[in-house]
């Protein structure tokens, strides 16, 4: 099976009926190059979501197998109607949901993890001729119970797909061209990229680019899957997602700036003293499954100051362990605010970044909060409304053009 | 498991998440009276139509796996809500997919029938007081494959399901108080009837009543469960469904009128000689799948004259018969037509209600077209615009008020 290809649709690519009809003529031609893909599906845009929100009507923060047997059914839909549409044009195809698929994965509803393929199935199928269409984001316990794998787990269903057949590529196809070195929306003159690395596209997943999925990225790593990020209804080529040596083998030191406006600093006016503190409230946020992004603690002089952030989606929750832990009068809620960062392997092996990416903020002034840094990224929340001339001055610092 | 009972919610009685907790809370109230439901559900009204109409789109006319499991989509939905209602009141329960309950069906999909249930699961949750609350309509081949039942077919798994259980009762809940002597929207004083026999109600669904499919009734007599049909949001009985005594247990001679708007009669004006014609034609219009009800040909003198009914969603396929037998412009259609029955297993026994039954046409003046009868029901097709006088003045006749 040598041309055989793992072919992710998602998002919007399989928003209407109309784009489901063009997803099959692409397969179609696809078959006549001599391609035998393997099809996975994420459900039609907007349909999971809607769902969702039926759940919550009926019981808000319920997790377990109804909830999941409710979002699968997206895929479940996807995946008839692309037969369909391939049967109309004579193309023998096999919709399989996760049990049929075999797609065994942990019992942790709503996040499980696969664990294991019987990939017998769909060999069988591809020998034959046949075209497996697989639903994304689904899978099954040992004990025969729907499970999903969380946001974006269509992606993860392609990559596991892709490693269980010893497939060296795995094509993600989406409603954009690849990944840009910058949010267009942000920044017009960003550019698509012809290749990032896997740490690179899990620090942009990290720090808020929604191209793909992070455990998708990190399997893909694991299992040395190429990605390829492209465009479902253009035939130019995307961005490929590989191995690349570390030092920046295009010469850049800065790949790619990435934002998130789903960000809230919580500042305490007055942090409680001792180490014990610290220790009840990050234990206490984690339980409630906060997702505590950079945590800043100046301990020069008393009192000492901390800030942190999270999502705006977990300010609720984190309010509430706040209260429990009887400081809620002590802080200040920060709202107006976005995280912006600039990724690349090249700047491992390339002094001064910091000090560039400093003066650009110097120079935007923009207002600086909270400031987190690793081996190839750099990451700071500032104020919301210096975001769009801080991300272009920042692109044009590090030559994205 | 002596308390227990197969109760199955359909049609408009799941047609809304304030529908679904209804009825959550309905069966929360039946276990505090000691009741053990075993729950099975249709899809919420009007979503598999939707489902059927995206399907048409893509691809008109197709019959296999894909279809399936495009439109089984919908009992998913609703068993996971109730699910979450059931959850949120404290009430252990279990959803169950086909193949998760192990309905296994032949591969004849879109009509597929019930071969077996593996009972067992179902058994093991019932012991540990877990309510399974099954997905109708759907089924799975011996290849693990998705069929549907057809039309109504969530009532065929719930007869099913107490039938495999040994249950004697199989509780029907919709959104009408039970089965009436005619549809009240045409005859006002029509009335609830208290129990029917399996015949009775096969010829009704048969002649046009929509409150139970007539495989799930010939399903119930085979098995003898007895059917109860009530309204799912009313504590009051509804029509049972019972292996009545032919020869009028109760003294009616007619039990109920029945109707149908979907039908259409095609005259030939002069019909093709020779058996071989007629042959020829029903032949074809059977593979057509064209549903021929009552045919009338009189054979006295030449040239012959013959007339069928079909339903009116059938034409289209009828005249594509006609056209390749060359006789299309030799008919005429009746469109403007409707059918018109009355029932009972009295009639076997009682003489003259033949002559009661067109005395009151006559009286009424509605043309007739097409007349058949058997042991326990009259069938006419009449003129649409005679239909309400007509059923009125029946009603009235067999003192059904």
């Amino acid at each position: 099976m040598k041309s055989l290809i793992v072919k992710k649709f998602g998002g919007a690519s399989v928003g209407s009926i109309r784009k489901i009809e063009s997803i099959a003529q692409r397969l179609s031609e696809d078959r006549k190059r001599g391609e035998q893909p393997l099809v996975v599906l994420s459900a039609m845009s907007g349909y999971t979501d809607s769902l969702i929100q039926m759940a919550h009507k009926v019981h808000p923060h319920f997790q377990g197998e109804a909830y999941d047997m409710l979002v699968s059914s997206g895929e479940q839909i996807s995946i008839s109607l692309l037969s369909l549409a391939l049967e109309k044009r004579g193309l023998k195809n096999k919709p399989l949901l996760a049990h049929q698929a075999g797609i065994q994965t942990s019992a942790l509803f709503s996040k499980a993890h696969i664990e294991s393929i019987q990939i017998e199935k769909v060999k069988a199928l591809l020998k034959k001729k046949v075209m497996p269409l697989i639903a994304g984001f689904q899978g099954v316990t040992k004990q025969n119970e729907i499970t999903t794998l969380g946001r974006g787990g269509s992606d993860l269903t392609a990559v596991a797909l892709s490693s269980a057949l010893k497939v060296k590529t795995c094509e993600i196809y989406t409603d954009v061209p690849g990944v840009f070195t910058a949010d267009p929306r942000l920044v017009p003159k960003a550019k698509k990229q012809k290749s990032l690395s896997f740490s690179e596209m899990m620090e942009m997943s990290y720090l808020g680019s929604k191209v793909l999925q992070i455990r998708s990225v990190e399997m893909a790593l694991k299992y040395d899957v190429k990605l390829h990020v492209r465009h479902a209804f253009k035939k130019e080529e995307g961005t490929w997602i590989i191995n690349k040596k570390e030092g920046g083998m295009e010469g850049s030191v800065v790949s790619a700036i990435a934002h998130d406006l789903n960000t809230l600093v919580i500042k305490f006016n007055k942090t409680p003293s001792g180490v014990n503190f610290l220790s009840d409230l990050f234990t206490e946020l984690g339980k409630e499954a906060v997702f505590v992004d950079i945590i800043s603690q100046s301990a020069i002089g008393a009192p000492s100051r901390l800030s942190f952030s999270i999502p705006k989606t977990d300010l609720k929750k984190s309010l509430s362990v706040l209260k429990k832990l009887k400081v809620e009068k002590n802080i200040s809620v920060i709202n107006k605010v976005a995280k912006i960062s600039v990724i690349g392997v090249g700047m491992a092996s390339h002094s001064g970044v910091a000090g560039r990416f400093f003066s650009v903020i110097k120079k935007t002034k923009a207002r600086l909060y909270l400031v987190t840094t690793s081996e190839i990224k750099i990451s700071t929340v500032i104020d919301e409304k210096s975001l769009k001339k801080t991300a272009r001055a920042l692109h044009k610092e590090f030559n994205l053009y």
